[in-house]
């Protein structure tokens, strides 16, 4: 594997292996694996789960890995492309990103959406642009638009709970969070859930939809898998049934850019809190899942967050698997 | 070993184990011993030496290590209770340690004392709120009231020079510094000297007393191993005959919390300042002892820091083989 | 080897005895051949290509690395001699660079010019003084007045090319930048080339003239090796038939440490920007050389940056490799 950009943009069956290779690797531990190969870690954004889950997955398997971010350069990394930098910048990411690919093996990459014009973001520009400038093995670490790592981890812990493909019921809750949080996440997940071949339904707030092309990507991938995809308001019928409530917040894309637009839309819609009252209709042993980071009594309540539904530790957790997968394909020798 | 928290909850021969483990890699490298095992270490106030020897001890084992800090989280972290996230931290303590545990072998976690009220360091609570989050073996690496890896090192370092368990005269004093600095250190080096089986002097100016629970915990250990322990601001007395000046400043516990009167408390006693001539009377070979960092000039002489009787760097160095030891008896297979 | 300080200080065999085991080091790899040894790096200054290239030489040979910078200290470090510490920093550099050499098997110092007095600069007394408080086997990451790592890897560069020694002409050229920038690396190149037997003109506007003690080191090298060193304004002359353009800004050495009349003799020098036009007379197949970070349109033309003359990556890339000859030779076994 050369790439790891986008679930999309591999088979099932190629998932299929990765996730079999995740588990493998959680059972059967192999430090031997990587010993000499070198992960570079470059963060344009800050992190926790996906540097400490990244830097343990390499050290797991007998590599190593080594963090940049533009604070370690000495007047942080200029982007714009034709630019004379006669400003504070001293070092372009032209060099900066082939210099560190130079030194690793594989290099993955953070970037999170400037979340100024949707169709810039739709198209993960700035990621693409970073991508030309690479000539080894590249993981995507979020980019604006998507998070295949997260997909892959929360695809695994559906799997390791005994959760359904086909029939199974999953349900993308929009969630109130003061601010505009990037479409990454849900593009990534209602992708992913479709792909997985469950029922999946959109809930969110008017104003709130997920974007045109992203419920085109999830129902292509929902028609081959056998799923279904569906966008909704009415809370009581998306609930109804479910087996997963998973949250995260997004910005307005009706007001995509504009962040008091955006506030004014999501002004009374606080109540947009699961709370354990959520879970009344669906299955009786339905799980709650979450990216993290979460905001306690914001997004979710501490009674769902500290009960027996929330997996999100497990979900943290398969990261680290997931991406070790991810890494052994692209590096191992075997 | 599941947990190393604390001397005072392990036995003298545990303690012995571990130096005798701690001689047998310094002498003997593992360089295999740990491979593919992972150290998390989570430092929510900033470490030098900490960092640095964990490290070390990690990578010398063969293993790996990272290093989480709240600045890596987009807006730190939240350690409240039961609140409602509407502030900066967009992510909460009971989220993130359990996520950083997930993807570890062990755990070190240092957290300073709050330094507000004397009975909510003394029972060391923010520790304790941590630790019931984590399910994997814990390290503290500096709480509110203890620093049982330096302890540990500056046993060693005793033990490395020769110097005497019962019968040596082991003088803890409190020394000039501008700021009110925690009791971790003081706290766990009485212990520490009194569970070796030395008479352990506590000198210091009136108002800088050691709290009694901290004082009675010493004598405990004392009593136990043939030792004894006592508290004078007779300076005199103090150093007639020691073995070792342990020189370290603390807050006024008799303001504790109240930066003002801790201010006006220490007024006037910048002349406890280590220097040569408290050693006129100490054994001809006593030993001047610190942790690290120290304010040259303040807490301690040039003439005394960069002359014979100094053994800060071997007790930093120590540090290392002592981590060494507590984290081969966790994570070893042997 | 003991120390990498300065190419000067080594004979010419070591250094082929450096660039034969970096070429056998990138052709076959040895990920045991450091098992359990430890590299400190010790960062004054900030540093991206220097950070991750040591970190994964480290990583490539089955070793392990910690990385130490100021902001990691508790409020910075001191660093002048017989002062009374009774201001911001907690810490001495007498204390820390020991300590983080006592967990170290080899220690990497960066410590920029404080470029304010040529002299000081000149005899490198900041990294002298470091020096003196370290006793294990240490590395210059670039000090006021050298930077061997660059040099050792331009030279391996140039060897990769097939850039000839005796008869190659290797053109130091200055070139505009808003700052006054150190003399480490033009100091360190033009010494490096005269030692690997080229051609060498320093090509610089008046007041930028290379120190005389820097040039005379130079020359010395050249008699040995047979090359030549001379230095020009007359860009005509200094062009004509190279094989090699190096840029680099550095500051007036005239105005040395007074920044308004620095500023003042660069105004006017904003055409001392390498574009296409300066390899109108240069050999066909002229390479363009620089360590980076560069200023795109400031220091160079994105048209020679982008082109096929610029070998900027690989020289950063052979930082790794020239690096990884050092740490084995210092630190292995065989």
């Amino acid at each position: 594997m050369k790439e790891f950009q986008d679930l999309a943009l591999i088979t099932p069956e190629e998932v299929e292996n990765l996730l079999s290779l995740a588990r493998r690797l959680e059972a059967h531990p192999e430090p031997r694996a990587l010993e000499g190969k070198i992960l570079a870690l470059l963060f344009l954004n800050p992190s926790l789960r996906t540097l400490a889950s990244f830097q343990a997955a390499m050290g797991r398997l007998g590599g190593n890995s080594f963090v940049i971010s533009p604070d370690m350069s000495i007047h942080g990394l200029e982007t714009r492309r034709g630019i004379v930098m006669d400003g504070q910048a001293a070092e372009h990411i032209r060099e900066a990103i082939p210099v560190i690919a130079s030194y690793a093996d594989a290099l993955g990459i953070r970037a999170f959406a400037e979340r100024e014009e949707l169709d810039h973001d739709l198209a993960d520009k700035d990621y693409m642009a970073f991508r030309e400038l690479v000539n080894i093995p590249l993981i995507n670490m979020e980019s604006a638009i998507n998070h295949p790592c997260q997909s892959l981890a929360d695809w695994k812990t559906m799997d390791d709970l005994g959760l359904p493909r086909a029939g199974g019921k999953f349900v993308l809750s929009w969630a109130y969070h003061p601010r505009a949080l990037p479409l990454a996440v849900p593009s990534a997940t209602v992708h992913m859930a479709a792909m997985r071949g469950m029922d999946v339904t959109v809930l969110r707030p008017e104003g709130f939809e997920l974007p045109e092309s992203i419920m085109q990507k999830a129902r292509d991938a929902a028609q081959f898998s056998g799923g279904s995809v569906t966008e909704t308001d009415d809370k009581a019928a998306a609930l109804e049934g479910a087996h997963v409530i998973y949250a995260k917040s997004w910005a307005s894309t009706k007001h995509y850019g504009h962040l008091p637009n955006d506030e004014k839309a999501r002004e009374g819609l606080k109540h947009w809190c699961i709370n354990n009252s959520w879970f009344d209709t669906t299955q009786k042993d339905a799980r709650f899942m979450h990216c993290l980071p979460v905001r306690r009594g914001i997004v979710v309540a501490d009674e769902v967050l500290d009960g027996p539904r929330s997996v999100v530790i497990p979900e943290a957790r398969n990261r680290m698997y997931a991406q070790m997968a991810v890494l052994h394909q692209m590096l191992g020798t075997k």
